[in-house]
Formats: C-alpha cells, structure tokens, sequence
C-alpha cells in the first residue's frame, strides 16, 4: 500500500514520518530547517530528502505539510512564516508538482489539532461534533479552534492566533510586533526567561544545570529542575500555568468549547502547569458556579502531533474531503 | 395574520413589540424592569402585561424573549442574570404555558447578532454563511459569535462573553467577580467613568450639563458634549474607541471572521468611537500586513435589535426551525 507522509517544518527542525490510518508513526526522517534567509527552493530541496528517506523507495499515495506559520484559507499557500523564506508563495501547487502527488497543507498548530481530534485527546469532541480549544505551547503558542468537530479556519485561514491576544499594556515586546502578547507570558519562552531571571537570586539546581551562565538555559532544563524539587524552576511553571489558565479563561469565555487540550513541550510538565492554570482558569472564567467549566487536559500525541495531523489532512484531501 | 412580539428584557427597560417578517417593528409596549430582588412571577407578570399591550387583542403566533443573562445552550432556562430574579429557571417552558403560544428564549446579546444578521449590518454575512463577531456596548458589552451564518452558543450557551476577557492584570474590578475585564474598558459605563474621572481637571461642557454633579453624568450627555466639540467628552470616546479596537484585535486574531459589527448605545457616537477602533484594530492586530483586516462597521438597527431579534427566533421556533 502507498504511504502517506506527514512533513513538519517548524521554526528549527524538519520531521517527516509515514503515518498508518490509525495515526501510528512508522519510519521518520528528520533535518535541521535553513532558516529564512535562504532561497525558498533549499527549503523545498530539504523537504524532498526527508520525505525520500521515509518513502526509501515505497510509492507515496501524498504528503501532508504542517508549516510552522501563516496558511491561506484554501491550504494554497503559505502567506508568511517567521522562520521560513516562504512569503505568499503558492506551496502546494508547486510541492504537488515537483513531487507528483497529492499534497495538502496547513499550519502546524490546526495539524495538531486535527491529530488530537483523530487519534488523541480530542476524540470524543470529534465523535460528538462538539468544540474544542487546542494550545501548543512551545517557543510560543499554537493555537487551533475546532468548532462543530472540524477545524474553524477563518477568512483569512488565521483563526486561532491565540497567542498574539493582548493580556498586558504595554507589556513585553512580541516578535509579532505588537506588545504584551499571551505568548510573552505563557509559552517555552516565557518559562526560560521567568526562571532566568530568578537565577542569581535564589540558589537553585538551575544554575548547574546551565553551566552558570543563565543565557545556555532551556525550557528541558526548567522541566528537570522542577522533576528535581527545585524551587525556582518550580516557580516559573506556577506562572506560566498561571497565565495558562487566564489565557483559557479568556477563551472559554468567547468560545465556551466542551474542551480544552494543552500540548507541546512546555506540557511535558504535565500537572505542574496544569495544575495551576485549572486553578486560574476557575478562578477567572467569568459565571463559573453556573456553568459546566471544560476540562484542560494535556494532549496525547507528543512531538509527533504535526506530522500525524497532517498526514490524516492529505489522506482526508486524497479521499476529496478536507 | 398572528403577531409575532418580541420581548428585549433588560438591566433597567422591558421593550415589547409586534414585529414583521421583514424586521418591522410595529406596535411597543415598555415597561420597567423591577430588579432582581422580586419574585419571578413579578417579572413575569410584566411580560405578559407588556406582551398584551402589544397584541392589543389580535391573536399571537408566538413570543420570542431577549434576556440580559446566561442561557442556557438549548434555549430553555436562564441560568443566571446580574439583574433579573431568574435562577436557573425553565423560563420559556413557564411562559409557554402561560401563554398558550410557542415561546423561544436567547440572551438579549444574541437576539441583537440575530437582528444584525437578517436585517442589518451582517446581513451579507448571513447570505454568505460568514463569520461576524457582533458587540454591544450598552452599560456593559454584550457579545455574539457568528459562525457560518448561524449563532454560535457553546457548550452552555454562554460563547460570547467577551466583555469577561481580562485585558488588564489586576485591574478594574467587575461585577462579575473578576477584574480587568474588558467591558471596565470598553462600555457605556467605561465612557461615563472615563468622562467623571476628568471632570474638574479641565473645563467642560459635561460639568454644565450634569449640573456640577459628576454623580449625575449620563453615557447620552458625554456623546452629546462630544458632538459638540467637548473636548473632554470626545477624550472619553477616544479611550473607549481605542480599547474597543485593542479588544477586537483579540477577537480578531482568535477567530478570523469576515466582519464586526458594533451596536448599543455606546455605538450611537458613530466614527467618534469606531474611527479610534479602527486604528489601534489595524496597530494591534496580528499579521496585519499580511491578511484581510475585517471592517469594523455600526449596527443598523438601533435599541430595538433586541426585540427584532427575538421575533425572529420565535418565527424559526414556530416553523420548526432554530
């Protein structure tokens, strides 16, 4: 039988995997992304390789791309990618030529989402049509809206741009542009920072762990450290679950979805962000004790969540479904 | 013919009225609301009151009921409402027998999406089977999602509770328990409070006409210092606007609809409130550059979206549709 591949191309690494129907996860390549000051065809060229070296010689029935950025509503074309050369280039088209198959797009967090709503933590909202909120908290926030069971895209294909919502005034500065963006408070990003500026203060296991220099620690060393009882790496996850479950808040409060599912690698920490931010959400999510408040759980697909969402995207798109 | 009334039950004002196929509104009735330390009969007693002004003794094909409160996702109970004695109460079953005719209940934020949607401002969104987001800024914001043509509720019927995002960290408190909500910001009491707050700073028209007394300032009285040139008055529109605008962007970034359509009172100011709105929209929105900024237009119906509104989904009711 013919594969079918899902391509993840975020902002560092690329990784490409055949995916059964089921959602399991069979041979992966994987390659470092260029960056976006490159020529968009050496993006291209490197997808080809990977997605070779998991065909190794098998026919492949398409190829499913998860793009870490902007996608048009109609899956054509990536309109901009803050890591990536692609600027309003019609992607699809042109990857379904060069490769002689069929080849659906989206954005990284709606494929996600859409392997969440298949194989994972959302499943029953899929069976029952019903509505979700689905985060990705890694270097920022991924953020997808399934609404009556399916992925709410908007007009622009940008729907679910939660991490760019305003929470601060004139907060910290976002890469966006704007400033005091969700994602500056509640992200990768933002626990490395908050526990960065913690060391030098406290006396933590934070500092061995990044040699003594602050500027080498990442957000797996914040996650070990806090395994480990320190207090400080502690700390930067009871804020950033904090803001987690004000951020929510605000959701519901405009969705009122049956769920909310939280993955990525900050959701590693599984209960220790949760934890604090279903207390938040509680806490803030307006008509509480009259209302049925959504459970947040943690998604279930892992790192793998892009590839296995887009993968079931070109299978749905070689069904002519989307 | 049987009439078709719609009832619009507020914070301080009933509005009952016969209203036509088309969005007509006929014969009115008003009343005032009387608070919510009463009996519920008492209200009710009200309605029906009003209710037969209107019919004035001409048969009635059904009422529809705009509520300022939570409804419930099934259109059967309000849940609960800041200003009305209602508890978790079967209200539209106990009208319904009341009153011997078919009864439909929705909050009064939604019946005014739906007025917009079939006669006003979303009238392209709804022919088109779009996305809007609908607000309006009476004493606080009332908000509806519209989703492929038809109103979203949620899981408990309360989507669209934006004014409850929080948009400032420990700010303002809110009737609602919580604080910085979005509606301390951007309302008619937001306006009011904003306009009091400089009275005595500088010179100004609004002090002559609350006669020296902040206390007395009304939400009418800032748009008409506005309009005369006050300068004080149009800094209160200013500040409002420019929430207004900051508060979309986030709405905007979340869902990606088609359009905004801004009603209520507030709205009465026109391009004095939209016109900042539009700017810090365009400022504060993600990807803005690079997508179709949604226009930010005026409701077209006025106070009686309400009513408007909620005779038509009792019409839909009657035919067997919702």
């Amino acid at each position: 039988m013919a594969l079918f591949i899902g391509v993840d191309i975020g902002g560092s690494k690329v990784l490409a995997a055949a995916v059964s129907a089921e959602g399991d996860v069979g041979r992966v390549a994987r390659r470092t992304t260029p960056g976006r000051r490159v020529e968009a065809r050496l993006v291209e060229d490197i997808l080809s390789e990977a997605v070779a070296e998991v065909a190794d010689g098998e026919p492949v029935a398409g190829v499913g791309i998860a793009a870490a950025g902007f996608v048009d509503a109609d899956g054509e074309s990536v309109l901009f990618a803050p890591h990536l050369p692609w600027r309003d280039e019609d992607v699809r088209a042109r990857l379904a030529d060069r490769w002689g198959t069929v080849v659906a797009l989206d954005n990284d967090a709606n494929c996600a989402a859409l392997a969440e709503l298949r194989h994972g933590a959302a499943r029953e909202v899929g069976r029952q049509a019903g509505d979700a909120v689905v985060l990705t908290l890694g270097t920022g926030i991924g953020g997808a809206l399934i609404l009556g069971g399916r992925l709410h895209r908007g007009r622009n294909g940008m729907a679910g741009e939660f991490g760019h919502m305003q929470v601060v005034p004139q907060g910290a500065a976002c890469e966006c542009g704007g400033s005091g963006c969700w994602e500056q408070y509640c992200s990768g990003n933002a626990l490395v920072r908050d526990a960065r500026e913690r060391i030098g203060l406290e006396p933590t296991l934070l500092e061995r762990l990044c040699g003594g220099n602050p500027d080498q620690l990442t957000g797996p060393m914040v996650t070990a450290a806090a395994e480990e009882g320190d207090l400080v790496a502690r700390q930067a996850f009871a804020s950033v679950g904090e803001w987690l479950g004000v951020g929510v808040a605000n959701l519901v409060a405009a969705f009122d979805p049956a769920l909310v599912v939280v993955g990525g690698g900050v959701s590693a920490a599984g209960d220790r962000l949760l934890e604090p931010a279903r207390t938040a959400l509680q806490r803030s999510l307006v008509g509480s004790p009259h209302r049925v408040v959504p459970p947040l759980v943690r998604a279930e697909l892992g790192p793998e969540a892009g590839v296995v969402g887009a993968a079931g995207l070109v299978r749905s798109a070689a069904a002519g479904l989307r």
